[in-house]
């Protein structure tokens, strides 16, 4: 075997006679092959025993890391994780993965992603939820249920088209009856800072009103919200977070939501504190209980902010843990 | 938070309540969800430079762990890491994954999968190539170039359909000149032992006869086959075993057909010998070398049995290597 190095391939030293080979035809004219400039459709399907789950890709927003994304470590720690993730150290990839679960009975979808404004302000990055679902071959009519884990955009904006109608006009719209009261209360908001009242309760009355509040059922956590779906009270990341446990027979998963943000940050490093964990020592608390769990008992854990198709085992490390993908299948 | 383990979560004792919320409904009758009952298409893309490739699956084949399935290694060592790779310890799953190259002139297969013949032998497990094709917008027709990296039927089958009619018709057909030298010699099949002459010796001079051959050209290593995909020599696997280097610009990836089977098995234990390697201290020495250098230079490995989309990265560990997949991306 030839030796060879990044540096000698690209030098052609390895390589050595690039372009010398005549180039063989079968026919005298060749058209210039035209790319698809696109990526494939974002969905995938797994089955929790009768139960069929398809994740949908809502896209990614792509950012300047910012100095206070973690709030408890130096930036250039984060950098340098995501450096050992491999990844770009100065960008911070925000994806998105609702997923739908059809029970047999109902079709309901756990989260939203950033809806058609998101995919304006993103040039279609982001908001990509709506032509992954009709690559697979379902449509926003199809939803018979909504389920909403937190009150933060990309988990609710997609409530709403963006002239303000219903996005899925056929469903009603379960959410947590804490974190519904919380984002509601006239006295939290008068007491909170400046930045959560404009970034989140202004924007969570402004979604959860008119026709949306004419569907909405509050659930409450350690009971089913719809057969087959348990909510899990998992508070921090906002007072009312939820997860939800999908169960039929013998097999479950963990929908987590935002109990950890991108694994190769805070699966990772558990005691990293985003600065959108609204009470972070309570998300942490929150976390390692979860994750605990979920490495002990082997559980595959759905997150909403795992890349696609988000769909994880989790170990144990020396120092937190580490998200293992689950190995894409051919076959349901 | 409610205390759960998973046991508490299927006995109902965390989620105490379950059947016992009254279902609510928009409408008097609801029909019974469909479910799909499929998994989604198996292609994904990505860009090196200006070369978009376009990954697609051609399913897998499972059957029974064989007991000398690794030649070197007590069976219940390869159950274990199977089981560490959170897989049924009991089961061998063979992924097959081609990849389509698309230079801009031309577009290019690397490796066909099992073929019609496959899919009829599995059921449609495997043999999944040409609908995953269509799916990601291609025809047979428009691939101009077949390359084939060895000569084991996984690779080389799909060259042909039931019929024995050429499955890409405009398509020539790009050979390891080693590796066709090898097994077209009537001398080395009369020295190859029984299970070899019967199994690929027999195969290969079916396969390359006829239409096959009136389009086959035979290349040579460290050459560019086309403009933008170079072959590198990595025998052992086979004879004339070859992986490919596909770059543009400083962009490439390391194409690496079988220089390791099963990433979860053979890169976390590039010393197993699995017993498919025709010359295993050989393939072993290719194995080491060719990891040593993509985890020294941080080179992506597209892996033709490695999960799909069967991208990741190489990281050295204390007993060999683990492969990191790279994140799927919503965006090319």
């Amino acid at each position: 075997m030839t030796d060879f190095t990044r540096r000698s391939l690209l030098s052609g030293t390895a390589a050595s006679a690039m372009g010398a080979l005549a180039s063989f035809r079968l026919s005298p004219v060749w058209a210039a092959a035209p790319t698809a400039g696109k990526q494939a459709p974002g969905f995938y399907r797994y089955k929790i025993g009768d139960i069929e789950v398809t994740v949908v890709t809502d896209g990614v927003i792509r950012g300047k890391l910012l100095d206070n994304f973690v709030t408890n470590v130096p930036t250039e720690e984060v950098k340098a994780a995501l450096a050992a993730a491999h990844l770009d150290r100065n960008i911070f990839s925000n994806t998105f993965t609702p997923i739908i679960v059809n029970t047999g009975d109902k079709i309901v979808l756990i989260d939203t992603g950033v809806g058609e404004a998101g995919f304006k302000q993103t040039n279609g990055t982001a908001g990509q939820f709506m032509t992954n679902l009709a690559a697979a071959g379902m449509k926003a009519e199809d939803i018979d249920t909504v389920i909403i884990s937190h009150y933060h955009g990309d988990h609710v904006n997609g409530l709403l088209k963006a002239d303000n109608a219903l996005a899925f006009p056929n469903a009603e719209i379960l959410v947590p009856a804490v974190e519904h009261q919380y984002w509601m209360d006239d006295g939290e908001m008068s007491r909170a800072p400046k930045g959560r009242i404009e970034g989140l309760f202004q924007n969570n009355r402004r979604v959860f009103s008119g026709e949306v509040l004419k569907r909405l059922r509050a659930y409450e956590w350690n009971k089913e919200v719809v057969p087959g779906i348990t909510a899990i009270g998992t508070p921090g990341h906002t007072p009312g977070h939820s997860s939800h446990i999908v169960s039929s027979g013998t097999a479950m998963v963990y929908v987590q939501a935002d109990v950890t943000h991108v694994p190769y940050l805070f699966v990772r490093n558990p005691g990293w504190h985003a600065f959108y964990d609204q009470d972070p020592i309570m998300a942490e608390a929150t976390r390692r209980k979860v994750y605990d769990m979920l490495s002990t008992e082997n559980m595959i854990v759905q997150g909403f902010h795992n890349p696609f198709p988000a769909h994880a085992y989790v170990e144990r490390t020396a120092t937190g843990y580490r998200e293992v993908p689950v190995n894409w299948s051919a076959t349901l």
